[in-house]
């Protein structure tokens, strides 16, 4: 088995690059996960793994077994080149390189005639994505759509937030324009989050084709998600602060559907 | 008006142990606020201001008027003096010593006969518990319990992450014994977000007098709070992962119950 035991070597230097880079990313086609659970969901999203670099001391042999069978490559590495590698503060000694994929409108596809479909549009902060990720694991909703998005999906921050939902979920990215179109196209309601001219969340029927749009905290959903809506909705807020957490709005609208639906 | 320039001053230096340190904080009786926004929510709040400190050019003489008001002393410091101090990347140039309250549970009062709680139990992450407080604001709820906190409330984590609610819920913190003495007598029913033994949340009636709570993420609520509920409950988790974040299973119960009390 091939193994890399100095930081400067160059395989690693291009690692970094992906940890880093958006651009070398795309470029390559390719992107890190770093934790046995977040890999794992990879695999079982049917991510394809490119290479695994593992510490021999830090990754059990049984662990090491499981995970070959879905890498062409292995590399052993030593704790000082997976500390310059590793993101985080885990001790789990593994981490995959593993191809993208695209995430494109064309390919969603729908198991029900009812979909429950979560739309952020512009959100910047990939620890909010990952939230929502998450949320949108535990709801089961049948696909995340990102509209505009300020980072690419593949984002170390993202894939940490998301503890391992950004494999999970279905997925598409796109404009807020073909999105719109695609919505339409298949008659699925489109409840927008904003103050303006909305009702209470609560008040909509969403056990129908649903999708619901929440924006970024600081400038809400973009007028063209007004304009288009079915029907534009608002979380009461009834204390001192005029704006929630988008994660945690994305939640209460999520749920609100998954109870109407009986989950 | 006195000035300090120098980031060696012993005044500066105690402050800056007031922001590191539960336990000055603790000795001292006071922390440490940051921002225009947040201080004004603790004005609001009825917190006593000590001292105001900022830095001229970066702050308007009209925000200064207003905020002399609620403060005998004020203090000009230099940029360096308040880059030493300031937590966050902010260009506001004001922060406050501000006298600490007790959260006790004797104080706590409703103005309702169906008062609705959340307790949060043993919740460790600053940027948690801010969440969740953020929330609570939002919703209105009546009172927020933090049982058995792991941190005190000032911790400038949970004042930034909290975005000022700190100061605009009703806290009170104390053990979880007596905290389940206070709900019993009062007849307040106790929902436990657990998955044992547990009801789908959905399916209980919130518009009595409620608690809910909620507790961490790694090992949920204690086994006080299950044996002595009235209903353990649970949010359905449909996809790969086993577990929510815990502020956004705070939100997704709170705004069930605000939702069956129509807001």
């Amino acid at each position: 088995m091939k193994q890399i035991s100095s930081t400067q070597n160059s395989y690693i230097k291009d690692l970094l690059k992906l940890q880093d880079k958006s651009r070398e990313r795309k470029k390559k086609g390719l992107f890190i996960i770093e934790g046995q659970r977040e890999i794992s969901l990879a695999i079982k999203g049917n991510y394809q793994i490119d290479t695994m670099l593992f510490v021999p001391e830090m990754f059990s042999k049984e662990n090491l077994n499981q995970i070959q069978q879905h890498t062409s490559q292995c590399i052993e590495i030593t704790k000082e080149v997976y500390q310059k590698l590793a993101y985080r503060d885990t001790t789990e000694g593994v981490i995959a390189v593993v191809k993208s994929k695209k995430f494109s409108l064309d390919t969603v596809n729908f198991n029900t005639s009812t979909p429950l479909i979560l739309v952020l549009e512009g959100i910047e902060k990939p620890g909010n994505i990952g939230a929502i990720l998450r949320t949108a694991d535990a709801a089961n909703v049948d696909a995340v759509f990102i509209a505009d998005p300020k980072s690419d999906l593949f984002n170390p921050n993202i894939i940490r937030s998301s503890v391992g939902c950004v494999f999970t979920n279905q997925i598409a990215v796109g404009s807020s324009e073909e999105m719109i179109d695609f919505l339409q196209a298949k008659n699925i309601n489109i409840y927008s989050a904003t103050l303006q001219n909305s009702n209470q969340y609560h008040k909509n029927d969403y056990t129908q084709a649903t999708a619901l749009v929440v924006g970024t905290e600081a400038t809400g959903i973009t007028q063209i998600w007004r304009d288009k809506a079915t029907q534009n909705i608002n979380i009461p807020m009834q204390g001192e602060i005029d704006s929630m957490n988008v994660s945690v709005a994305a939640a209460i609208l999520t749920f609100e559907a998954k109870r109407q639906r009986g989950f």
